[in-house]
């Protein structure tokens, strides 16, 4: 399961991988990250098993999984996004998914627990790359941001004194946000229909790792539009079209022509699962005077 | 001047308009929106002059310019995305650029100040379209979002107790945020050098008011990448690009070839005023093991 668990607050500690295990909280025993390529990395253990780990409270520098001998701790061998517990983070991180971040004890992070497991809230994977690690072989890393402010660990809980602190690592000129891209349960469905190839102009952005859409709602969510989050109001855009849609320079006919102001694009891809409601077709045309 | 004011508190009253044009809160005497197309929507004032208008609190549909007859405060005529004012608030839309709001007594809002004008904080503009307004003229109307929870307005602060709130407004199976796209005051130099002419495509995303692209930096800001927010440091890119760039599908030769794995796409595309550092094209080429 992705996101909070029910009965699961921010803070708690768990004595053992068992507890953690057995709370739902990080299924597996033994391996570091939870997830699939499919579904997202539900869940990641920081237990200092990774030298190049990087740990600011708020940022995680995780290293992905693999290419380590279990006897010496030491990599051995490149680690690949093939590895499903990296593919399962990158699709976090093309998705959005949050990912919950459990320290260990064991951790040489100032902000790990005294003893056992902490849970210490949602994260994003805000971007990855590879790099050369300390001991001479590639690895992935994941940059995870916590969630929310009030999910950041109290500087009080670190043990060094030193300046480095996530303030330090976030720009304080970001002025604004330009663009914010929500996901819903439904808009994945829609995605994974369409295969994230676009309706409107075919495209299917490939990365490593992964294929990458946006969800659209046709009538949008919210007032004074108040479309639904239904299959029926959501069209797989890649974010070109998607910008091109919400701000009116592209628009559908009753017949699913896609259409640029008086001229035809082409006719919307279409599956036969994903049947779009005209009303909400309706509704965004007459929101650009169409 | 875009964003909070230093001297200028949320909450803060102001007796007149003349009040507000003296602290640089909303400089305008008459207008409710300041702003240009170039620069953005640095504030509006919410006055009750347009019977469109909707308040939630921590959401705002609020009306565009023009089209009213100053004597009997009545649409007369169809409302334009070239008045000055709304074509302010579409590029605060496609920039992401705060807008401040100050709400004054004349509004029907259950959310107006008592007397006089009160600065409410910053909003983003997160939608907008046009429809039929109650007086038979075509409105535009620009659906603004407060920026900050904080910023919300304290529900005691409604004189009704209808269950209209900005909770009812936020569907509540949001589940996760795909993407998320900051724009700083070096990327918006950038944007502008390019005319929102992407770099590795040429792509000009063209919608109703104005023109998007996105800046992209090379060297990813915050650590583990640690890349400076510096014009020599961003790319000008379409969404698209954008999503491809920053999950290492694309990148750049030391010559400033794009390429795509092994693949010349072709050359990046320049302008004078942008130097770009090949420091921070390497560093992301390594990032991608290129």
């Amino acid at each position: 399961m992705i996101g909070e668990l029910p009965d699961i607050t921010v803070g708690q500690t768990f004595p053992s991988r068992r507890a953690l295990h057995d709370a739902g909280v990080h299924r597996p025993l033994q391996a570091g990250i939870c997830g699939t390529k499919q579904t997202g990395a539900e869940s990641i253990v920081v237990s200092g098993g990774y030298k190049d780990d990087e740990d600011y409270g708020a940022v995680i520098i995780y290293t992905g999984h693999g290419g380590r001998d279990p006897e010496t701790q030491k990599q051995v061998a490149e680690q690949s996004l093939t590895d499903p517990g990296n593919a399962a983070l990158v699709t976090s991180y093309l998705e959005g998914f949050p990912v919950r971040v459990v320290r260990g004890a064991q951790s040489r992070s100032p902000y790990a627990p005294a003893e056992g497991y902490r849970y210490d809230g949602l994260f994003n994977v805000s971007s990855f790359g590879s790099k050369m690690g300390v001991d001479g072989f590639r690895v992935w890393q994941f940059r995870l941001e916590a969630k929310n402010q009030a999910e950041k660990i109290a500087d009080s809980n670190r043990e060094d004194n030193s300046p480095t602190s996530a303030e330090d690592l976030s720009p304080r000129d970001l002025v604004a946000t330009q663009r914010v891209v929500r996901n819903t349960g439904v808009a994945r469905q829609v995605k994974t229909w369409h295969l994230d190839q676009c309706q409107v102009c075919g495209t299917r952005l490939v990365v490593p790792g992964g294929t990458y859409s946006e969800a659209a709602h046709i009538q949008a969510l919210g007032a004074p539009h108040n479309g639904a989050d239904i299959v029926g109001n959501i069209l797989c855009l890649c974010p070109n079209c998607h910008v091109l849609f919400d701000a009116g320079a592209i628009y559908l006919r009753d017949d699913l022509v896609v259409m640029a102001g008086e001229t035809e694009v082409g006719p919307l891809r279409l599956d036969s699962r994903h049947q779009i409601r005209l009303e909400c077709v309706r509704s965004h045309r007459a929101r650009w005077r169409r």
